[in-house]
């Protein structure tokens, strides 16, 4: 699987891509909806740029890395045409291509794709197929990119994906909270790294309910109530209330 | 300020202690209401326990390390005996000194304590005080504990503390929630270090608002919808969707 096509032009396409091109193989083509986001990609990986499905080579393997809802729509522009195909979403399941396409799979990378991070290597690439010599391919494949890869059913993914969307967006969406209210108070940010940072650390060690301090974790009710006092965003307030009182149910 | 007394036996004070000592303070007297805790700690640094205030000692400084809503009853049995008093709390006035005692601050260190992490130095020690000269004096033994050392008031304190529990305490929830989720589905957590490592490091150069991924970020309501489905939870799907709602408005 030497020559592969890229149907997507996005962050996860584009990190994937790079990684590809570092490891040796060759991204022939590069769709997308829009062709100068084709290109922008396909100018970096020395690539050709389709915006027209119809003009799709033929390649070793394809990876589908658009967003979800796009999936269903680019398969049935591509039904029959192809082989060998894979997407990267960790909420569709592997079936989506049963009816179509004689070898198919999945390839999930398990990390966090924007604008900003650099490539990446060392994160899981979680690996589903309907074959087995086609699995062994993309196997091979992954741990050239990853040296974490791990096989996981479509269900498996699934549960996944949404523990991933606690443990990343979720903590990020409360790093941004707490940097709005340090910005109003003339704060740095910056001063919670240390915090944050021992937060991430202790987890190599022990598991997360071991780790809860707080004060919803001790019921300082007293506390908790000066600091709903505090906060005068209704929205935020909510949110306080809410994970505090998870905490202290202490039974999920 | 060479002999230090400490009110306290909890998280916050078994680590300060341990600091104290391998930078050389001598602690004299460690107290608790349960003499058996304040043996845990006096045994581990040489020191004499003791269960009742009466019978404190002469020191250079005294650290009031307990829980919040006990501060005040310990100020009240301190008062005028003592001098050189501190407290460690995030969300204590310093004013709860101020009619008791000549020279008062605090010190706070801003980290996550509990039974299970080693003693690490590397956080800030955020100080205040109502005079200079115990502040110079404050300023010198923290800047040996620590090499971030911050002057923070009373009110900024408060916002800190806030921003903490957003950052580390319900961020650490996050994680509980994903390593339940995770752990009903024969999963291990540790699949997940290095997206929530990814998570951590981008701040470093970045801010929250700026990495904000996922399904709610790019307003994919298909894939929201599907993960609200299969959380059976009806506690965690709220957690889902009130989150979910929050990176949605965008707007704190």
């Amino acid at each position: 699987m030497n020559n592969i096509i890229l149907i997507g032009s996005g962050n996860v396409a584009t990190h994937l891509a790079l990684s590809l091109l570092s490891c040796g193989y060759k991204i022939t083509q590069v769709w997308s909806q829009k062709i100068e986001n084709a290109k922008k990609l396909s100018n970096k990986i020395n690539s050709q740029a389709i915006d027209n499905l119809m003009h799709i080579k033929k390649a070793d393997l394809y990876i589908i890395a658009v967003k979800d809802d796009k999936i269903e729509s680019i398969i049935n522009k591509l039904k029959n045409k192809i082989n060998n195909v894979v997407h990267t979403s960790g909420n569709t399941n592997i079936n989506v291509f049963a009816k179509h396409f004689k070898y198919f799979g999945v390839l999930y990378p398990l990390q966090t794709f924007n604008k900003i991070n650099q490539n990446n290597l060392e994160f899981p690439l979680c690996i589903e197929s309907n074959h087995p010599i086609f699995e062994k391919k993309l196997i091979k494949l992954a741990n050239n990119l990853s040296n974490k890869v791990e096989l996981i059913n479509s269900q498996q993914r699934k549960t996944i994906h949404l523990a991933a969307v606690f443990s990343c967006n979720f903590t990020n969406h409360m790093f941004s909270i707490a940097d709005n209210l340090l910005t109003k108070a003339n704060i740095d940010f910056k001063i919670l790294l240390p915090l944050i940072q021992q937060t991430y650390h202790q987890l190599e060690k022990n598991t997360p309910s071991e780790l809860q301090t707080g004060p919803a974790a001790r019921k300082d009710i007293n506390t908790i109530n000066k600091q709903l006092d505090d906060i005068t965003d209704e929205k935020i307030k909510n949110i306080y209330r809410i994970i505090t009182n998870s905490i202290m149910c202490n039974d999920n």
